[in-house]
């Protein structure tokens, strides 16, 4: 029967999912804790990882590894970022032991848009584990996006990150479908609503005025304020898809998308309306494997 | 000496500004009062209005005429929006009495950006009372902007409001210096992080992705945390400024600014740097000679 060979670990701003892997990579046990680091208090994360989370999965004596924002300032030990251009083994030989047996993947940085400085720390993970996983993945170009609170876009190029650019798409429909003149409690679920916004987010440009569409059309009485959410997620969703590609060189014709399944699908419905392929991959997947990868084989 | 002869109000969504008017239009006195319809209860307009406003200025018998979002749902009565174009003799032929001698001015309608319908309600009073102030404006083509929590960009043609677009530039800076990972107590007041935003606005365009790079420059080590609301300012409106003016045509070579003076600044700074002249008038005058011109004169 297979051992467990090593405990790793997704440890972002919300959550900390945990598995035990053996030393083929495979699955033995899981686990996910409301640990995040925006819930931790100083200096809190490295005795909640020895007393909690290791006897939960019985890996008291596993070597660990683990990445997101647990290596921010937030986190157990802000860890600096690797430069891009970075592939698995840059990553690897730039892991960052807190404690006997626990390392860090650092983040990356690079130029974004705009010349300014742009950072990911824990996408990176996935990206590379969903990269190890196939040969034919180590060669080429590639445009990937992980779409989320903060969406990335990321061009590969020969299995190594060469750029990236965020978008805080997720964290605007948060605001506002919470807080603002727009805010509703409706599940954005309505298929036509978000084909409307899709619509209006025409090139993606003029943004703010593009949003306030978002009122207008319930306020003119051309939709029912229910169908808002909806809207609003196509709208942000469409000027990202719009106008956020091609800050990485020449609009793709292909796109990878990696991460959750409902809102890839989302990504995808509006990718293909502006007539680019998209393949989807699951992202906990491509966790498992960047942290197996990182933290087992290097 | 000068019998008042109207109580003018603007009433919008926070505050309720108030002046007892002579037959002249000169401002006799004047009261701000909290009683933005977002304060009041179902119902509670007439009354506090009748109760408050109206002996607080000494002004029972006068005939009144308001303006703003009193004239929503959320006010004192919903009235119609009128159509555009729209002018002074168009807007004072559309006031809705909603008490004995009580009259408030329709907000504006039209077709907006992408096809979708735009409303004002408020600033086109504002708008009606600066063109009205002097001959020469009622003539030819202008490009009217009037910043704020939603900015109003406007067409005006021989006098009348021909088209508008709305921008949630001011909504969009508060959700995010309040609420997101960009908040921050920090008086928005350094010149050259507003100008660093300005730069970073571009084209306008990607602005989710824009906007990472207030979190990005700081995370990354190239500036101050306590820079961000003036950075966020600066890429806010420059990103207006770039994409929001051609939405009403061709990209013009003057704007006309009406509103508050240090937001007006702020816009004024980001049109001169993008090669557009400018000329900045007061809200409030506009407003007073707005309301007079609906409500005494017609």
């Amino acid at each position: 029967m297979a051992q467990p060979a090593l405990l790793a670990c997704d440890w972002g701003t919300t959550n900390l999912r945990a598995w035990t892997l053996d030393a083929e990579g495979a699955v033995m046990a899981e686990r996910e804790f409301p640990l995040g680091v925006s819930r931790l208090g100083a200096g809190e994360a490295e005795g909640r990882f020895q007393r909690e989370v290791r006897p939960a999965l019985g890996a008291e004596r596993l070597p660990a590894i683990l990445c997101g924002m647990v290596g921010s300032n937030l986190g157990w030990r802000a860890v600096t970022y690797a430069d891009c251009p970075a592939g698995l083994f840059d990553l690897a030989a730039a892991l960052t032991e807190v404690a006997p047996g626990v390392r860090i993947v650092p983040g990356l940085r690079c130029q974004g848009i705009a010349g300014a400085p742009d950072v990911i720390r824990g996408e990176e993970t996935q990206i590379l584990g969903w990269l190890a996983a196939r040969r034919d993945r180590q060669q080429g170009r590639i445009v990937l996006c992980h779409p989320g609170t903060h969406a990335k876009w990321v061009l590969i190029e020969d299995g190594r990150i060469v750029r990236f650019v965020t978008a805080m798409t997720g964290e605007l429909f948060a605001l506002l479908s919470q807080h603002s003149v727009l805010k509703s409690d409706a599940p954005a679920e309505d298929e036509d609503a978000f084909d409307a916004g899709l619509a209006a987010a025409g090139d993606g440009g003029a943004l703010a005025a593009r949003l306030f569409t978002a009122r207008s059309r319930v306020v003119g009485g051309e939709a029912e304020a229910a169908s808002t959410p909806s809207y609003l997620s196509g709208l942000l969703i469409g000027a990202e898809v719009a106008a956020v590609p091609q800050q990485l060189g020449e609009r793709p014709a292909r796109v990878v998308l990696l991460g959750d399944a409902a809102l890839c699908a989302r990504y995808q419905r509006a990718l293909e309306r502006s007539g680019i392929e998209v393949e989807t991959f699951d992202g906990i997947a491509a966790a498992v494997a960047g942290l197996f990868a990182l933290g087992y084989r290097s």
